[in-house]
């Protein structure tokens, strides 16, 4: 068992993700970023997680940052979420440069300063060549550099990163994870848009694994 | 030549750093972070430096990372900065935890919004065992992740990694560094105390590399 942070921003997988450290018995912290995705009605349900969780959630808006993260469908409004499943074009609209070891640096700066051991994230593969910082070499990177910047080390865990997110949902049905609160769509609609890349992959997802999708989309 | 982002909070290691950057004939861009420190005077001299090498310097604010950053005493001001010489403990108390990847992580990400293809730090040893975040190690395993968060491969260069304070002064000197300019001090006076462990650390490289100091300490 171990004192640990989880990357929480209230989607799908990092919503399953604090359910299986849970269930693994892990002492747990929270932290959800605000970096000026558009999405913010997913931090809404990261806040209720943490609270139900009872455990120490916190908000951190590093939207100062969007200066640095050019232009990009997420954080940039003038500029259109693609449609479609994703392809390596549509995965580069939305790429958030560096996000992952953005948020990990500060969830390991919270760890040292709270005596954890580990800061876990919920980057998976996908069907098509993943994020560059959601694949198994990054996540190991910064495991090794995690390691290395204290006096005692830190770990940085990263238990879906061989999964495909049909595997997350798989997990999460066992675990009881409440999918309708968890938000994928990087559009700021009401409900699920049903037509971005994320919600393509969410709904593919729950086709492949096979358990029900109580997500409500726009465009049936 | 490289496009390179320069991590530069205008104190003596990272202004020598810039010139030596300079003086390799890459492109430059900086970034200076204000993270709490309560030595916010550096700042103003970044942005001097960034107007006077006539390159996009930006400030960014971080300080909402205070509240990961626990009881230190850069960023605490009712924790007391300790006076003397470094030793491991006073060293501990002015750790700012992650500080280094938290910099860096931002600082590769405009790397990858401006299509640079390094970022640097200042980086080097100490007397005492160094900060863990200045350690070779750390260097080399934050390049090894840069390699990997992207697309294309991001190199973290720490060129005064395995280099003395006086090393670096002595090339400063070489340089043309304006040194009087710098600011070391971690108490926010109006001139340097000439007490905390940066100071004494400053006062020593000079010494060390008998180049003449032209710092003005309230303490002789």
């Amino acid at each position: 068992m171990a004192d640990v942070i989880a990357l929480v921003s209230g989607g799908l997988d990092s919503t399953t993700l604090l359910y299986q450290l849970r269930a693994e018995g892990h002492s747990l912290r929270a932290l959800s970023v605000d970096y000026g995705q558009r999405h913010g009605r997913e931090l809404t349900f990261a806040r209720e997680l943490g609270a139900e969780f009872g455990i120490d959630w916190r908000p951190l808006d590093l939207t100062r940052l969007v200066q640095f993260f050019g232009q990009n469908s997420l954080t940039d409004s003038t500029h259109a979420v693609p449609a479609g499943a994703y392809s390596p074009d549509t995965m580069a609209q939305t790429l958030v440069p560096n996000r992952n070891m953005v948020l990990l640096s500060v969830a390991i700066a919270w760890a040292i300063d709270s005596a954890s051991q580990a800061v876990a994230f919920g980057a998976h593969g996908g069907t098509y060549t993943p994020y560059p910082d959601c694949r198994p070499a990054f996540a190991t990177a910064m495991d090794a550099a995690a390691r290395v910047c204290h006096t005692a080390p830190i770990e940085v865990w990263a238990p879906f990163v061989n999964w495909s997110k049909a595997d997350i949902v798989t997990r999460g049905a066992e675990l009881g994870v409440p999918f309708e609160r968890t938000w994928s769509c990087y559009r700021g609609g009401e409900t699920h848009c049903g037509k971005c890349g994320t919600c393509a992959d969410r709904r593919a997802a729950f086709v492949e694994s096979g358990v029900p999708d109580p997500t409500e989309y726009e465009v049936g």
